[in-house]
């Protein structure tokens, strides 16, 4: 039986926290999908397919032992996980208030579709204190953000952020 | 001595989690007055006058053991409990988050008016991940929201969101 | 009807805290019971009677309003409640730790005994640090207790600590 | 590639909960492993051969979709998942502190074996408030643990305690 | 050699939890800069100038025993300590969100600057729930807020949202 | 004016958290006392002079900047804090549980002497999972602690347990 897996996320933009647990997701399953979320809502920086283009980027490394795929996806979370033929999710934990967010979306997700299992695995600690949210605020603040992101994606921001 | 509590949220809409505390604060009073709050700062998707009607019906039930009363009401909770007449403000808990928030409020509200008391409920584990704010969410992107909702509230809330 | 309340801990001794939520779960029912709690797993400073004995007197001032009973128990607290007719089981609540302990034990409860319902307080943010293990562990160093307990229990404190 | 987990916990005795998190953890692997913990620390109420006895029973169901071996063990979690040939270990989150404990078990198996990756599932919620140490509680005290355990390990347990 | 401290933050306005942390941190140090953050996500309700004022007001008892400067600033805070000389950030925690945001913030500031340090100090149990945002609400529902700012910052307050 | 401050704990034994915090410490104050708590309860497994030897060891390298001095201490820590001179206890904070520990012990402390602050630094996240307990029940299991203490402190672990 093939697994296939999904790292659902909004990755605006992809950081270091982001690539450590789609090594380890890598690892769990037979093909991962990394699901790029619209997400309207939060009024993202990076365009969906500039998010896309950087996650295929910092993910390429992943593709020598297991099949990767980017899809961006709107909607419930559970139905894309059936679109793609995932019948797991896989999310990183930082904190405790992640654990209660991603509790709460856990049980509603398995009331909406009791075949997909979600499971979490623990941030590195080198990774714990990383956010999109915080690494952006940096960059616009003229702060070094080196440690969170990959060069690649570094130059990205500082362009986006017009301080390149 | 008539005892009067008041269980005071936005209900936008109100779920089955909201349900099962008024039916548990209804034994604990002998009057029980379901305040909504106007909460003009979250932007609700029901009016006021919307949200009130589907308690009323959804609490119908509990006026044969305990009165019932539903009642809007803007400004200060403490200044409404006092304005109904309730001693004892009533609410569910369901995360540390809440436990935070509402440790916060009620700290803020014995400051206030030391003569209104407020109690907590646990919720019921089956209720434990529903909040207004996902279950608008689910039915906005097309999922399922009957085990999270009344099928009355379900119908309306389809019909709000443009899915009826 | 008579609304009956149990307030059900260990008392080893009863302080401050505890006295603040008697006091105030005393407003909310027509009698409350004090439940002694044997409990001889902690292993008790103080002999159940002078544990009974000292929340007598504490809380003698709540008599003129509420009828108080102080009762010694061992076994199941929703047995209890159901012994002394408490349809009510009130407990205060100082911190996240105190939340999910009592989340995970109110849930446990309300398998055994439906009826039974369990209603929280939040802690007066004096009494927020207050528990009966560190106020024996300050009187047995020599420190000075009269913060946390009242001048009886602090005398009796420190005949049992044998600093008096 | 075969895919062994391994699900590591006292088992003193297994509850509802254990076997939620078994039935689903089966569904990740090829294989999965439960490890039953020693644990001469907490002075646990069964053998250790009673354990594993259960647990088998417990389990039979699963044998049919997946290889399910019940083996005791003794010293670290990640020496004993390599014996098994597990690359990942399997744990059940239901609070707070259960996420802090499990995050500081985990962040310290990375460091005695990078190898063996942790990953969690959230704890249905009907399950949430089960623990093997409030369960041997109940029973001791004359309580119903019936919707805790199974048939066949209540029996056991009331039998153990001298309720039987 | 001379320790420098910063207190940063929005004072939006400035409040008695604030001042009890800026009275505390004034002994721990021999200069301290209370830097006023812009803050233009936010919001703010008082401009840069009316918070500063309001604080070199509040703080005017502290100056006889410690150098203060309030300073309002922009951009990141490990950058302004070090432009005042810094070497030392100091903050107060009320709750266990709090932690987290402080943490994941001082984890960050780290990365970006090791040479500056960040110091807690728990916020005194009578000010645990105050929060400029619940001031600022409470003060717009017509409540009073004397419990939480000075009469001075009251009288600014109820100017400000038209209640004077 | 001479700032002496205290940094307190069990030290059984001193792993790379405690250095880090007292590194951090150092800087801090003019002086840093480190007080080896006698902690009669946890029954420790190094005597009190072996920890403050291992102590003296681990923080020889802080003396060229600061003065330091490892003390044993029994009895209240504010008693102790005001025998060596200290005006300021620091601490390191892991965890939410930490953080809810280490309030109530401040509180507690403020109540018994208002004149001694207490300082928390946020633990560097390579340390986070770190904790005496784990270090002492890994190497009693054969695990290797290399990462978690100084080789100084290992090879005395193992000869304790019987693993050299």
């Amino acid at each position: 039986m093939t697994r296939v897996g999904l790292f659902p996320a909004t990755f605006d933009p992809v950081h270091n926290g982001h690539i450590d647990i789609a090594e380890r997701a890598a690892k769990l399953v037979d093909k991962l999908v990394i699901g790029v979320a619209i997400n309207a809502g939060k009024g993202p920086l990076f365009s969906l397919e500039e998010r896309a283009d950087m996650l295929r980027e910092e993910t390429a490394h992943l593709r020598k032992h297991t099949e990767i795929e980017v899809l961006p996806y709107q909607g419930l979370t559970t139905t894309f996980a059936r679109e793609v033929g995932a019948s797991v999710i896989l999310r990183g934990l930082r904190a405790v208030a992640d654990f209660e967010f991603e509790f709460q979306m856990t049980v509603m997700n398995q009331q909406l579709d009791r075949d997909i299992e979600t499971v979490f695995m623990m941030a590195d600690p080198r990774h714990l204190a990383i956010a999109s949210r915080l690494v952006k605020e940096i960059a616009t603040l003229g702060g070094d953000v080196s440690n969170f992101v990959s060069p690649a994606v570094k130059a990205r921001l500082l362009q986006k952020v017009g301080r390149s």
